[in-house]
Order: C-alpha cells, then sequence, then structure tokens
C-alpha cells in the first residue's frame, strides 16, 4: 500500500494524523500463563510485602500471614480487652445452651456441644481473619451429619460408632477445608455476592427467630427441620402445650433486649448498656429462676452437665470400610457448607465494619480448626450466624472473644456448671431474637429493588430458599441465579449504535446522547462484551439485523446508501476462535453485500488472536483503526472520492482493492 | 456550581468543549423487562417477517416456520434429488445393521432399530431445520437406557414390561425435548462452542472406529462399554477368535473406500465416485459373500430379518407408579444427552456447509419425533453421528434424504429383508470407519492451540472424556470448563493503564501502545469487564495495587505526584450493587489519600444505577466526563491552577470542594 495511494484519496484526512493498531510482540506461552495464574490465585500479591526484607523479617512476616495474631496481638489495647472479655462472656454465656441443643440435634451426647466451644476458638483466635467470628457449631451442619451418618448407623443402638463417625467426617471436612485454602481456591466465595448474603443472613434470622418460639412457649417436642412450614406447624400443633410463665418471661427479656439496644443506639456513649444486657438477662433469669423455683412452673432451664475437659479422641477417627465412605461423603458435605456460611457470616461482618476478609485465610483458619477438633472430641464447627451476630452486638474487637469463650467454656467445664443450672433457656432465646431482629435488612432489600432488579431477585430467591427450604437451597439458589446472570450477560451482550457528539470527537451510544448524530453511509456498532461461543451466534444475528434495519431506514428516508460498518471493539476484551470463525462469516456477508466491515480499537488480546489467524490480513490491516474518529474521517473521505470520481459502486469496490 | 467559578479554574480548557455525560431518562420496569426477555429468547425476532403481511401470507410463513419442508420443498430441483436418492439409500443400508446392533445394545427386539429408522425420519425430514442430519438411534442413547431401565426391571425376564418402559422414556424424553424448544430454550445450545465440538467429533469419531474393530475382527463377543480401554481389553483379551476372512475382507473395504474419497476430493467433478462407494461397497460385500459362503467362515453377515411395518404402542405406555417414576427419569437424563449429541451432530456440519441452524427448531422437531416414534413402536432416536457423516459424505442436499431412506427402510421392512441376508457386517463397519477417519480433526485442534490454548483445553478436554470416559463426560467436561473460562473472565477482568497518543487525542493501554505517553501527576486505568460481585473484590485490590505501584515509582523518579485517578468506564458494560459499593468504598479510601477520583464514560446502563445510587451525587457530577482527553484536560487544568495560586496540598483539596 503505497502512502501516495493513500493520501490522495483520504483527501479530507491528514495522513500524519491516522494512528495504526499495534500489534502486540508475540508473548512465550509459560509467561503469559504465569501471568494468568497470579492474576487468578496471587491477586493480592501475598509475597509483595516480602519484597526487599531482610531474612528475619520475612520470618516475621510468614507468621504473621498464618497466624493474623501475631499482628493484632502487639498492638492489643486495654479498651480492646474490656470490649472483648465482655462480649466473649456473653458468647459464652449463649454458647453453652447453643452448643448442648445443637449436639443433641446432632445426635451426639450433649457435652460435645461444649468441648467443641473450647478447643476450635482457641485455634481460630490464632488464624483467623475475621474480628467478629464466634466460632461454634451450627444448627445446619448438626442436622446434616445427624441425617448423613444415620443412614449407616443408628446413634441409638450403636453411639459409639456413630460418635467416633462423626469425629471422622469433622477430619474430613477439615481436610478438604484446609485444602481449599491451601490451593488459593478462596476466590470461589467472591461467588456469594452481597445481594445473596442480605437474603441468605435475612431468611437465617428468620428461621432462627421462630425457632426459639420453642423455648419462650415452653414447648418440650419441636421439629428438627428448619424451614417455616415445619417449625409453624410444629408451635400451633400443640396449642394446648404452650406456658404463659415462658412466654411472658421471654417478652420481657426480649423487650429489655431491645430497649437497651435501642437506648445504645441513640446514645453512642452508653453503647456498654446493650453490651451488657445479654448477661445482664442471663443472670437475672438465673437468680429469677432460682429464687422463685420457676423451672417446675413450666420455664425450662439448662439443668446438670457433666464435669471435666476435652478427652482426645485421635485414636477414635475410624479409617476402614465400610464406615470410611459415609465418613468422608458426609465430611465433604457438611464442610463445604459450613465453610460457604462461616465465610458468608465473616464477609457480611467484615462489610458493617468496612474491613477485609481473606478467603482463602478464613478456609485454612476454619480447616485447621476441625482437624484439631477432631482430635479432641469436638464435632464439625465454623462461625454460626447467630453467635457471631450476638459477638458483634456485644460490641467485640477481635479474634480475642473467641480466647474469652474459650476460657469461660473452660472454667465452665471444669468449675461453673451448677450455676449455669438455673439459667432458663428462654433468655438465651430472647438474646439470640434480639440479635436476629437486626438483622433482618428490609431496608437493604429495598435499595436492591431500587437500582438493581436482578439483585432483588438473587436476595429475594435466597431469603425465600433459606425460609421455605433450607440454608442450603437458599445458598445453592442465590450462587446459581448469580451465575445465571454472569452467564446471560456473556450469552446475551449488549449492541449499540453510536453517534458522533457534537462539537467533539467522541462516538456515544446514541440512546443515551440522544443529541449525538448520525454519520451519513456509515453504520457505527459498539459491542459491549468479549465474543466467546456463547454469544457469538446471537451477535451474528444481532448484527445483521442493526444492518438490515438501517438499510430499511435510509431506504425510507432517501438519503445516502449504506457503504462502511464500523465496530468499535474498545468494550470487547477478549475473544476466542468460535468468535473470531463468526467475525470471518460476517465479513464474508457484509462483502457479499458490497459493504466494507471497520474494526475499531481492538485491545492487545484481541489484537493477537486476530493477528494469529489471519483475520487482520483478511479484512486489510489498513481497515483496522485506533479510534472511530478517524476511522470516520478515512471512510468519509473514500465516499467523496467515489461520488466525485465514479457514482458506480462496483467501481469504488474496485478502487478500494486496488488500495 | 457556577459556570463563572468553573471557568476561572478551567482556564487551560474551553469550558464549551466539556461534555456532561448524559442520565438515561428512567424506563419502566417492565418496559426494560420485555426488552430483556426479547433479546434473550428472541434475538432472531422471528415475528420480524410476518410484520406488514396479509394474513393468508402470515399463515404460509408460520406453516413454513414449524415445518421447514414447506420452505425447501417448492425450490427441490432434480440434481438435489439425485444427490438425496443416493444419500439416502446410503444411509439406508447402514441404517440397518446400525439399528440392528444398538436395539440390541439397549436390551430391546433387533426389529426395533428398523421402526426406529421409518416413523422417526418421515418426521425430523419435514420439521427439521438441519440438511445434514440422519435420523436413527445412538449407541450412548441406547446404552443408558438398557442400564437406567434394568435397574428396575429385568429385559430377560420381563421383556415386555422392558419394551413398554423403554416406549414411555422415550414419550419423556420427546416431551422434555418439545418444551425446552417451545418455551425457546435453545440457547443453552449455544454453549456447546466450536472447540467443544472439535473435541467431541473426534472423540467420537476415534471411540466408534475402535468399536469397529467388534466386526472387522469378526468377534462375537463385545464389551458394551464405549471407552477406549474397555474396546481395548475385549480386542487384545480373544486374540485367539481373530478371524483373518473378516479382516482382510475389512481392510480391503476400507482402502477401496478411502481411495474413493481420496479420488473424489482431488476430481471434484467425479463427486459421484466416492459417493457411490459405500453402496456399491455393500452389494459387492454381500455377492462376494452369498457366492464364496463367507458367512460359513468367520464372516458375519446380518441374517434373516422378521416382515411387517411398526404395530402402534400408543396403549403400551406405562403411566402407572412405580414404574413411571424410573421411566421419566430414564427420559429426562436419555432425552438431554440425545438432544445434545443431535444438536452439536446438526451445528457440526451445518459450520462445515456454512449455514444456520435453529436450536429451538431442532429441540421441537426432535422433541415431536420421539414423541410419535413412541406411539409407533420406536425408541429414542436423535442425529447420530455416524449416521449424519455417512449422510454428509454421500453428499446429501436437504432433509428429503431422510425421506428416502426411510422409504428404504420402509420397503425393505416390506420385501427387502431377505436381500440383506448376506451383507456381511465388516462392510458396514468399513463404512463407518472411513466417515469417521475424515472427521478426526487434527489441524483444527491445532488451529485452536495457536490461537487460545483455553479452546484447546476445551477441546482436549472433551476429546479425552469422550475417548477415555463417555459421550457424556466428554460434553458435561467440555461444557463445564467453558463455563468456567466465562466465569474467570469475570471474576478476574483485565485493568490497563493508559497512556496518551502523540499526536492524538486517544488514550489507550501502555502495555499496547509502547509509545503512548504517561501524563503527569494523573494516574488513567481502564477496566475491561463489567463490575459484578464476583470481581468486586478483585478491582478493589487491584486498583489500589496499580495506585501504590504509580506512586513508588514517581517517588522513585521525583516527578509530580499523583492528584488524579481518571477510571474509564468505557468497557463497564454493567454494574450490580457489589460494584456499586466497592466504587464507594473505593471512593473513600482514595479520598482519604488525597487523591481525586474521575470517571470517564460510564455507558447508559452503569450511568443509570450510580445516579440511582447517589454515587454520582457522592463524586460530584464534575468529576465524570465523555471522553479521557476532557477529563485530563480539566485535571492538568486544576493542577496548574494550584501550583500557582498555593503550592499546599490541602488547600487545594478546599478549593475543589468549593466548586
Amino acid at each position: 500500500m503505497g502512502n501516495g495511494d493513500y493520501d490522495s484519496y483520504s483527501s479530507g484526512m491528514n495522513v500524519e494524523s491516522v494512528h495504526r493498531v499495534a500489534i502486540p510482540p508475540p508473548q512465550p506461552f509459560f509467561e503469559s500463563l504465569k501471568y494468568s495464574m497470579k492474576e487468578t490465585l496471587f491477586p493480592d500479591d501475598p509475597l509483595r510485602k516480602f519484597k526487599n526484607q531482610p531474612a528475619s523479617k520475612k520470618l516475621v512476616l510468614a507468621l504473621q500471614h498464618f497466624l493474623p495474631i501475631l499482628e493484632w496481638g502487639p498492638k492489643y489495647t486495654l479498651p480492646f480487652l474490656k470490649s472483648d472479655l465482655i462480649a466473649g462472656i456473653t458468647i459464652a454465656s449463649l454458647a453453652i445452651p447453643q452448643g448442648i441443643s445443637y449436639a443433641k440435634l446432632a445426635n451426639l451426647p450433649p457435652i460435645l456441644g461444649l468441648y467443641s466451644s473450647f478447643i476450635p476458638p482457641l485455634i481460630y483466635a490464632m488464624m483467623g481473619s475475621s474480628r467478629d467470628l464466634a466460632v461454634g457449631t451450627v444448627a445446619v451442619g448438626s442436622l446434616l451429619m445427624a441425617s448423613m451418618l444415620g443412614r449407616e448407623v443408628s446413634p441409638t443402638e450403636n453411639p459409639t460408632l456413630f460418635l467416633h463417625l462423626a469425629f471422622t467426617a469433622t477430619f474430613f471436612a477439615g481436610l478438604l477445608q484446609l485444602s481449599l485454602g491451601l490451593f488459593r481456591l478462596g476466590f470461589i466465595v467472591d461467588f456469594l455476592s452481597h445481594a445473596a448474603i442480605v437474603g441468605f443472613m435475612g431468611g437465617a434470622a428468620t428461621v432462627v427467630c421462630l425457632q426459639q418460639l420453642k423455648s419462650i412457649l415452653g414447648l418440650e417436642k419441636f421439629t428438627h427441620k428448619a424451614d417455616v412450614v415445619s417449625v409453624m406447624n410444629s408451635v400451633f400443633s400443640q396449642t394446648h402445650e404452650w406456658r404463659w410463665e415462658s412466654a411472658v418471661l421471654g417478652c420481657c427479656f426480649i423487650f429489655f433486649l431491645l430497649v437497651t439496644r435501642y437506648f445504645s443506639k441513640r446514645q453512642p456513649k452508653f453503647f456498654w448498656v446493650s453490651a451488657m444486657a445479654p448477661l445482664t438477662s442471663v443472670i437475672l433469669g438465673s437468680i429469677l429462676v432460682y429464687l422463685t423455683h420457676a423451672e417446675k412452673h413450666g420455664v425450662q432451664v439448662i439443668g446438670n452437665l457433666k464435669k471435666g475437659l476435652n478427652p482426645p479422641s485421635a485414636t477414635d477417627l475410624v479409617f476402614v470400610s465400610p464406615y470410611m465412605g459415609t465418613a468422608i461423603k458426609t465430611g465433604l458435605i457438611t464442610g463445604i457448607i459450613a465453610l460457604a456460611e462461616g465465610i458468608a457470616v465473616g464477609r457480611s461482618f467484615a462489610m458493617f465494619k468496612n474491613y477485609h476478609i481473606d478467603g482463602n485465610k478464613e478456609m485454612i483458619a476454619i480447616g485447621t480448626m476441625n482437624i484439631f477438633g477432631s482430635l479432641t472430641s469436638c464435632y464439625l464447627t465454623t462461625g454460626p450466624f447467630s453467635r457471631s451476630a450476638v459477638n458483634y452486638n456485644a460490641g467485640c474487637k477481635t479474634a480475642a472473644s473467641n480466647i474469652v469463650m474459650s476460657i469461660a467454656v473452660m472454667l465452665t467445664l471444669l468449675f461453673l456448671t451448677p450455676l449455669f443450672h438455673y439459667t432458663p433457656l428462654v433468655v438465651l432465646s430472647a438474646i439470640i431474637v434480639s440479635a436476629m431482629l437486626g438483622l433482618i435488612d428490609y431496608q437493604a432489600a429495598i435499595h436492591l429493588w431500587k437500582i438493581d432488579k436482578f439483585d432483588f431477585l438473587v436476595c429475594f430467591s435466597a431469603y425465600i430458599g433459606v425460609v421455605f427450604g433450607s440454608v442450603e437451597i437458599g445458598l445453592v439458589l442465590a450462587v446459581a441465579i448469580s451465575v445465571l446472570r454472569v452467564l446471560l450477560f456473556i450469552a446475551r451482550p449488549r449492541t449499540f449504535v453510536l453517534g458522533n457528539i457534537p462539537n467533539s470527537s467522541a462516538y456515544r451510544n446514541v440512546e443515551h446522547y440522544p443529541n449525538a448524530h448520525h454519520v451519513p453511509g456509515i453504520l457505527i456498532l459498539e459491542i459491549d462484551a468479549p465474543i466467546y461461543f456463547a454469544n457469538a451466534s446471537y451477535l451474528r444475528e444481532r448484527i445483521t439485523r442493526w444492518i438490515n434495519e438501517e438499510e430499511e431506514k435510509i431506504k425510507g428516508a432517501g438519503s445516502t446508501s449504506l457503504q462502511y460498518v464500523i465496530v468499535d471493539m474498545t468494550a470487547v476484551a477478549n475473544i476466542d476462535t468460535s468468535g473470531i470463525s463468526m467475525l470471518e462469516e460476517f465479513k464474508k456477508s457484509v462483502d457479499r453485500t458490497g459493504l466494507q466491515l471497520v474494526l475499531v480499537n481492538p485491545g492487545s488480546e484481541v489484537t493477537k488472536k486476530l493477528n494469529k489467524s489471519k483475520f487482520l490480513d483478511e479484512i486489510g490491516h489498513k481497515w483496522v483503526y485506533v479510534t472511530v474518529e478517524e476511522a470516520v474521517g478515512v471512510c468519509s473521505s473514500f465516499m467523496l472520492h467515489t461520488q466525485k470520481a465514479n457514482p458506480m459502486k462496483d467501481e469504488s469496490e474496485g478502487l478500494n482493492n486496488n488500495i
């Protein structure tokens, strides 16, 4: 292509001002693979802080990375300790009845619930990156374990084997969690969106609140299921069993807790009022029951607890078939679900307090605590939603509240069990209910509806899934809809017609900028997504439709016939071989109708692939421009020249080919 | 914001030339929903051709839409008939032994294979949009049906019930396929990429070739599994059973077929040589066996076939529990897999011949033919790979070849069964092998490796999955990896630093255009994907890293300190609430470091959402520009002014806030 020829046709354009799209130098395969792997698995560049540091400092940093307690521990202050002490004691007072009831759910000895609140929180406090997560057993995990292991071994006929299988399942759950973290697959957690978490939390809070009706109404029999239908059915099928003493006590405490929280919100100076309220309730409730002997009038109390610390259980793990298979399966499923709950809860509170959670670190921490737990008579633990909410509301500052809880549970196991004998269950339910009510974030849901309907759908599905199905169903629904949204975005990308904004060199979407005007004889399109297999055939059809519509419009108006189709590739971040085939076929069909295809600003990745596949040669390097402005300039001057020289279209085609 | 104030600071810029980002008018929810639904489900705008047409024409168009035969039928020519006749007879000669062997695979009476090649092809010929698909039963579907139904009912102890369940499963498979098509969910087929199809076809061809060793070596016992390990094991575990007569015959015919194909490829005028070769082989082989009585020397022949057309089977469908559940489950699974195979095969050949397949229409056609099939003693049919390949190679022009095959099978069922008595199975294997060899497209795989490594991975996984696992495993692997790629694209989008291209107003990726130069004091970033929950935290980290790296570089070089971060949102096609929260948090953290965040060219969807969530108010409408050029112009003139007026940073911040 001689520069002279070129100049003579583009009479209206200054040739010097036309810029060529650079073809990036080929990159060795392994280098680009290394780069993508780094961006995918190490986006936070965890080794950056190690750069240019002496070896001793490197060691300290590495230890701090795996044991965050070494980072926040030295900066720990007395006010922090005060807050963590209050929070820790509060969650400890919650952990005892919660632990007992969840262990019962899992068909395991009640004392296991206390054991599980002693060792795992200590390990999490050293390794976890969340400041608000309170470690303990969870309802869903307990339920799942009971049902999955129960299919193989009866907990009533062979309780020892059942117990050992529970330890084994916990061990494998921990192993899975640890490996996900070590292989840096923490980013799968990113697929739990903000909207999903709002819905999930709201749903879980609703369900947990409803379940508290058991203790508030003083019911003895209750469903093990968590969905609203089963719970309401269970509540209203035994109205004759309702105990007014219990209900009155419960309502009073809920009222007390809500009032103190409201007061503390209004008067931030008196934050300790609401922080101390749960513990006060527990003490008040226990004294009240002790004095009035209310336990004999339908107010359920915790009752007697066995003394002594966790016995070791390493030798109890079952590594022989046929039971090991069941244990592995149970471990994998409960492990994933516990992880999802723990990280969702951790992320939610991190969002409230505006700090960052490292998903990989969390997985390592949760995995390690479950492995150690399985060796010390604990079963599956994670960050349960209710306990973490109480921890957060009690004003915890660091993971030290877990240590406090652990020590409190230890002391309880050793000495204090008799003191909790008279603690009414209804007070603990009141604490849970008041914590939950603050977390049904209907305002966030309204905000989602206003801004993004699809996010609202995700949130709503998560809520409905949790409330009417189960926590897993809610999570799966939310993740599935979120992923579907991403796939739909790729499968059906937006395409726009661009127009020139007056007094500017910019070309923008004419629907967005109604004052942008059309360039006669040229159709400028923008594709708003990478061109992949999932959208290649859609894009071909859609672009063809744009061209047809434009030609019909021109026919109607009788203006200059369409001669150029400019495709702005700025937003096409990537292309695959299906996309390139589509472009090749599209080029052929456009050629057949006598139009010229022009590409503008393909990105480096796209340019590289178009060049390798010879598409740039096929279309001609002169039909690829850096800006829409230049492409339009060159096309317009070609049209001007063609009209002057020869009004026939065929001839102009020939001329173009000569250049 | 007074215009006067503004002007006084932007001394270097002409205020008139600064364009504001338009905020699109709010769109009613149902209108935007309608638009998205249309783009998602009706991208081809099937009602367009009905517009402005008289009612009678509309009826014709509607009929043509659902019965494509009405479209191509009237244009049908004699040369087409000749080609279709040859192709139809060729595939009929293949359909008979294939049908018999697949029916045996499914533990069903052999005659069912012939029935299934009579009714379904007639229906497909009227309704299908592929010109190359030859309808018939498939190995995978037959295998799956045998194993899934066999778990419930024994085919040897209760053959009648087993047969009736097979009809019922076929009925439900058809129902599923039809509904997917009617609800316009054909786009799920788009997730089978070109790369996946290349790998899938290569794998299937390899497996089918290896399976032909059964007849070529004259083996009587053979594995029902399709993976290469089982097949090779089956072949080499019975070397003493190999029959040289059969092998010699097979190799001769394969050689004959390959030579004719090579010849026809070289001499396109003699295309009929290769088209006639399979039929010739069948006739030659049958005569040879008849004359030499080779069937008594280890050459297997088709043998005797029962006479008579399909009996009706509507009353045989089983709609009572407990068997109906099994039939539904089998129907759904085999239906999906048959659909995937049929459409993958149809799309592959459409790609070769460069025409378009409508996924929805195909689903309706395949579904209808299975529903009708289940009422006329046929079992699950789709577009089998091997038969369609032979059809394609024999030079079929339209779906009329299916009608020819159907008539040929009908005549066979009525009169000609004795003629096929002596057809040696080895000849049919030779026909299959020679068709398959042409479809192992290693060159396409090399092309994929050169252009797009990820596409190669998809192709390779599909191949390995099919060869070492099964057709389903290959398909699932390929789709899973393809979807993973899309998710990874969203989870880890690219971000670039932009620089000014000399003598131009364009700002482009500095890695792509090494001559693009940096603007002092300003960092310009481009995000190359929508900002969604899946990448929000990654993007925040990545952008923060860009800023840190830039500040370190500046510190090292001692040049103007960083004051503005311009984010080019051109390629950000959409944003969700997680993305908006990320921007809000990012804005806060940028503010804390004394930097000013500037947005450029958010799209209409993004602008709308940023406006609704008040982010535009938060950042200030004056910090959102239409082009990078204008943003840089304004920022530079602010910096110039600030330097002149007051070198203190705090003061300049105050000034900015005043504006």
